[in-house]
């Protein structure tokens, strides 16, 4: 048995990885929202954002009286101020696809992203919900080896932003204007995404092993 | 006289101060190698956000140090965990400027910015960095009243965003798409530095009168 102490070291821990599975699924369907024009998932992941938003303040709130009351040591300190860093980068997360989602809601009837455009807005969801449910199982197992692989995926998704602009510059490009402000706001929502799982990623290496 | 453990907790508020002072240097010099697509001054730039990310990673080790064996009371911890909230904020507020230079470097020796958006960003720069100096005095004097004004000087910001965003969808914006992109992503930081030096400020707020 584990003493009350060690069971809300723990539960700090299984709220990121609630977190990180609600963001995951936040930016799959903002994507699914952006991509079919679908205002009514827009709408939804939009409001589901205040549920991550809740879980980030409560976590704050009950890591901080954890430290106060419980003097933790050395290695629990470590590891509770790890958590209220990783949930502020959840946090962020929530807030892109939600980001995401208002240019959806913005745009519609019409579609926020033009049709040749699709595909790798399409990958750069998938990609970036995959992170996030990485993120979910590494921070779950502390998993070290799987956190470091998080940057090559990131990698993926830095390829397809430098993809989205280069689509946009080619000579026989048809977007608008407004289009061209859409797709590089959203393109930058994905990166930012995608940066914050590598950072949650990172913050797990140093917590397990020291190594920066 | 104070005690070490005082000394120690004051000079984090001092570095707090110095990385406010560097950041919004860093906007206003950006702003300069933006504006006049000025290469040396852009390098300097894009170089001395090291030292940002140094005074960054230096207060992380010291306040973590601070917390492990000081065993602070409540009032102490909340300060630290704060500081180290500010410097993240701090620490991204200088990547923000670093990449507007690294735009006016790589258009170089064209201008990213064109002709009639000019004064919107001057402005941006500027109010970005008043901003960031009305942060060190706050975070110096926790002055909870000042803080409170940083919000309406954030609002001058997001309207000037959106004027990039007007200008560049006017019927006669001469902009080629990679302008608009360049501008585009221009905005949004200057719109996140804002945002962060708001972020700072509540946290200030927060930690003085216990306010969300």
């Amino acid at each position: 048995m584990r003493d009350a102490y060690h069971e809300q070291l723990d539960s700090v821990g299984h709220t990121l990885v609630e977190m990180a599975g609600l963001v995951g699924r936040a930016l799959s369907r903002a994507t699914t929202a952006l991509l079919e024009a679908d205002l009514a998932t827009a709408e939804a992941v939009i409001s589901a954002d205040d549920a991550v938003d809740a879980l980030h303040r409560e976590l704050d709130v009950r890591t901080l009286d954890l430290m106060a009351r419980q003097q933790p040591v050395a290695g629990d300190l470590r590891t509770l101020v790890t958590s209220l860093r990783m949930s502020a980068d959840l946090e962020r997360m929530g807030d892109l696809a939600r980001h995401i989602a208002k240019v959806a809601r913005m745009r519609y009837p019409e579609h926020a992203v033009p049709q040749e455009l699709r595909p790798i807005f399409e990958q750069m969801g998938e990609i970036g919900a995959e992170l996030a449910e990485n993120v979910a199982r590494i921070v779950e197992d502390k998993d070290v080896e799987a956190a470091r692989g998080i940057e090559a995926r990131d990698d993926a998704v830095d390829r397809l932003h430098s993809a989205v602009f280069m689509a946009l510059l080619a000579q026989d490009s048809p977007h608008t204007t407004e289009s061209a402000i859409d797709v590089t706001l959203l393109s930058r929502y994905y990166e930012r995404f995608a940066d914050h799982a590598v950072s949650v990623a990172r913050r797990l290496v140093f917590l397990v092993t020291g190594e920066q």
